[in-house]
């Protein structure tokens, strides 16, 4: 594999944003947020709203496929260039391209010799390792190529490795209900319906937590008519029985876990997001969102559910495998200066 | 407890429906295709097309409400007296009514002297035992008052009670993700979001299978925005690890159990309805809908995802309620005839 | 243009459906069920449930793409052979093949000199003249290609050309409220708001009812998330004003209309749905569902709303094409053939 | 009716907000950004995180039912007395609990001798006067109830005036497609289906808008199952058929209004709601959202569609009512006050 440049670098971080949508708009305001980075520039496939917004938040912006920069012109929005470009000004870029293309986009980034950043949406083999700041961050120190797992990886991981560390796992068992689309999707979608996805089981993503977190884990997955978060049903054999209220101080003590109680009027995803309106731009969680009152021993195992908002969940976890990769900081430091810089525990309901 | 007039009559059993709603009407149709007993009348709370549907199908029609004759009158609705005239002419009386109103009718049926069966939306002490044909018909035997479990808790206990016959159970962790409203509501709902129904874990679902069958579960439930089917997530772990396909054969050999392919194009409940539309009036699907490639055995545990057509499923067992409780067949007997008049089991696909 | 066999036949007209999907399997069962035509044969591309239920059914199935003949093989479907062979024996080919391919298809059928029909998701230009049995039967009489108008069109078209006979129209305008994709669709969609389509106005509806019916028409199309039934929002300047009770009255003198009545607890599509799931199979309403309650004259003009079952709406135009092609019978007569054999002005509610 | 304190008074208004809910804090925050009113208190029925985020928000709660002052306490939340303690120091109540309940509230209000604001769930009469900023400001000047239309009104006035203002108008139709719940319901709806609302033509929206502006109009109602924004399809007959330029320059020139380009990728309220969360907290649109590719001159008639946000689009009006009562400010004055601090006309795409 080709060099990088760029490792223990003095001087701020160069991020470059391969795919301005709804990742890659999420991670830019926060590479924004940090002190030891900068967004050198954001790449659009075509001139609309987002791009639009780019500009005007102050973001170059770079044709993502080449030819199409005429496009922008047309549209009347300044470009810097294309994608290679930029990728000559950056030291890592950050792929936040729809699920396998990202993949495609490698050899460009290993010809460019920066490093780079993969979504969830692509296969582990993508990258040197998968990424999950709580659970892994040491593996991706130094790396030229990390991937950062998807929303429900990440959603599961964090909660797992809590659960792990202070009791032990012998075996997990989840079951993902997935919004169908994105808010913003108008084409796609599943209108009335639930779709096993997959059918025949067990679903990827318990192999997907592996690449992170060392569990036996079995998942199971399915698509709902929905577009605000997704639901996780999770029951946890631990090696070693909780009680309940120690259970709830390791989930509460961790920033990056929020508990809601039913008793404040959380009632279902609706009443998260609506409260989520108030509380952070585009409603941004960054946060697993586990109700309190889910949270059980029964016969010996845990069960809980949480919601996961998959817009913003793994926006963190982007910012952090960044600092891993050019080895800044160690976990603790970074996660401390992300979750400052995000907001994340701060939030009192 | 008042004593029931009619035990092992001769002649046919005289149903009465309360309630011509989306259960009552399709018990209704139900009864009317068994040789041994005949539809005497059905209730309506109000004159609308569901009502109108009851008279043009020959059902005599009564009011549920007494004070509401005048109201079908004024409709143009033939009205052959009051739920209490119609309780002097029944053997039994189905309660097809809306949750909790079952056990406020209760009552009334003690003091007419007829046997009555409530649905699953009542508690289980509304009646002297909980029914599933499969699971313990002959506890029904002979019964005054019985109650016919939920949709989801029948859809559940068929496919447990095979498990457990042939393989034994340990344990079953179940996650029901179910349709939040009938396709016939325009009122009530969930539009967007998905809700943890309860939010405290567990779920009512498994004690309420434990009142048809003896088994270790713990469930959790959902609702999501959708009209079709319930979906059914369910984990086993079995006394005895079964092979795969000597799995598929207990349940393919179970008349009320339908085995589905993805491979057939079955990819959701929009399918599966898409397809019973071609096979029965109003869609009815009265079996679990497994899909066959969801059944899996990873790490000696079962897997396996079912559809249960909420509106349709506990129409046979309200039928062979009816048998038990004026013991008028044996179990095998009794689903024999059910299943034969409603087209259970000649389905091919 | 070659010519095409087959005019004014002895025996029944020979008709093959080319995609025996949503609307291909409706008309099959409409040919089926008249007395002076026969299904020769239908195709599928792909052996799903939809193909097994074509042979259940007792057609003969072709592949619609002859490479794929293997597939049906491998999935253990018998298949006659190829479109092509279809073709062969056929008198008319009816395509039910998603949008735009019929114009593909169109070459094929040319090539094997048989007449063929094509559905509204096709440009008027690929046939003829354009179809609507109450507008314009005659236009079609001996045509060797004519395209069935859209449920959209066909919806319009009866209601204006109803009152356009009899009391003239000046102008129309017309909001359509459309269900985003039809029931059995379970990966496109609009998941969560509401689409306006066309954003340039007017829609194509408007032009497109001019294809059948000479009236001056302006639409206006939103897509919205439901599976259902598209809504009708329709304005007409008349040209006489009618007393309510007369147009009420031409609108229910017409078979193919059905007037519904709020207090029958038709209060929206899913309960018009709910009532269709006990009259006919598949819930089929070839009849357009116009609430009496919503035919109001205001200000000299008349408003009305109706429902339009996008599935089933087009299933008598294509047998009345059918026979208008072959000039087997009068506008009349073959109009009351397809009423009588499909049950349309035989529902009373 | 008794006399209000408070008119042309120094100092700030006080204003108390009955009922902190989806209107309600929107408002609370708005009139927290006038330099002319501060917030002295707001109300909840029930202890929940809106009435959280009220008290972290700074807002002085109070119990909007005496009785219930203990829940409050029992959940932890400070409460500062009820809603009649409250009234005591307000100049004006804005009363945004839920319909009907604005009327049963009155009394109170006359018996505090505070002004008070009603909202559009209210009847007309429940106020001496309905409002709409551009409309009708002066006819609120000095009023002690005046009533602010509802969203759809609203929307509908806002560019109505415009056009009639500029160009006269002679009729005006509209179809209104509603959104049927708000985003953070969750047991109301329509899951599946569309609702004629009312059935029986016109729907109130058209006299609605005749309490504000004086128009010839005719509405139809529809409801469908989104949450995001309302959808309005409009048609006016100008008396004077303006050039389409001209018309979407006066659109263009009211801050209140928001032209939106398809080419940029506003296909749908979810793209809309897309970019208005990067744009204000809540993503609330104060502004109507006109399609500029909608805006058609057709055969002299105009067409349009518009977006409104109706969570939103109320809140500058409200404020503005509020400097009428108390003859503050001109219109201009006022709007111009209101639209900067609320960043309404600053919002570039």
């Amino acid at each position: 594999m080709a060099k990088c440049r760029g490792n223990k670098k003095k001087g701020k971080i160069k991020v470059a944003i391969n795919g301005y949508g709804t990742i890659g708009k999420r991670v830019a305001d926060a590479v924004k947020l940090q002190k030891d980075m900068s967004v050198v520039g954001v790449t659009k496939t075509k001139p609309d709203f987002e791009a639009k917004m780019a500009v005007k938040k102050g973001y170059k912006l770079y044709a993502a496929i080449p030819e199409r920069v005429e496009l922008f012109e047309k549209a009347g929005i300044k470009i810097e260039g294309t994608i290679d470009d930029l990728l000559e000004k950056a030291d890592i870029v950050i792929d936040c391209s729809p699920g396998k293309i990202g993949a495609e986009n490698k050899e460009k980034y290993v010809k460019a010799g920066v490093k780079a950043i993969f979504q969830g949406g692509e296969k582990a083999n993508v990258a040197e390792t998968s990424f999950n700041a709580l659970s892994c961050y040491d593996k991706a120190l130094g790396k030229n190529y990390v991937r950062v797992v998807s929303c429900n990886t990440t959603g599961l991981t964090r909660v797992l490795y809590l659960i792990k560390e202070n009791f032990g796992i012998k075996k997990v068992r989840a079951t993902m209900i997935r919004r169908v689309v994105d808010p913003k999707e108008d084409k796609k979608g599943l209108v009335n319906g639930i779709m096993p996805n997959p059918i025949t089981l067990p679903s990827h993503h318990g192999p997907d937590v592996q690449t992170v977190l060392d569990v036996d884990i079995t998942t199971v997955a399915f698509k709902v008519p929905s577009t605000l978060m997704h639901i996780h049903s999770i029951n946890v054999v631990p090696e070693k029985i909780p009680e309940r209220e120690d259970l709830l101080e390791v989930l509460r003590s961790e920033p990056r876990i929020l508990l809601l109680k039913e008793n404040d009027g959380f009632t279902s995803t609706a009443k998260i997001i609506e409260w989520a309106r108030e509380v952070r731009m585009r409603y941004d969680l960054y946060e697993n969102c586990v109700w309190e009152d889910s949270v059980s021993i029964v016969d010996g195992e845990i069960y809980l559910t949480q919601a996961i908002h998959q817009e913003a969940i793994v926006v963190p976890e982007n910012i952090d495998a960044i600092r891993a990769m050019f080895e800044l900081k160690s976990r603790e430091e970074s996660m401390k200066l992300t979750n400052n810089s995000l907001g994340i525990g701060k939030i009192k309901i």
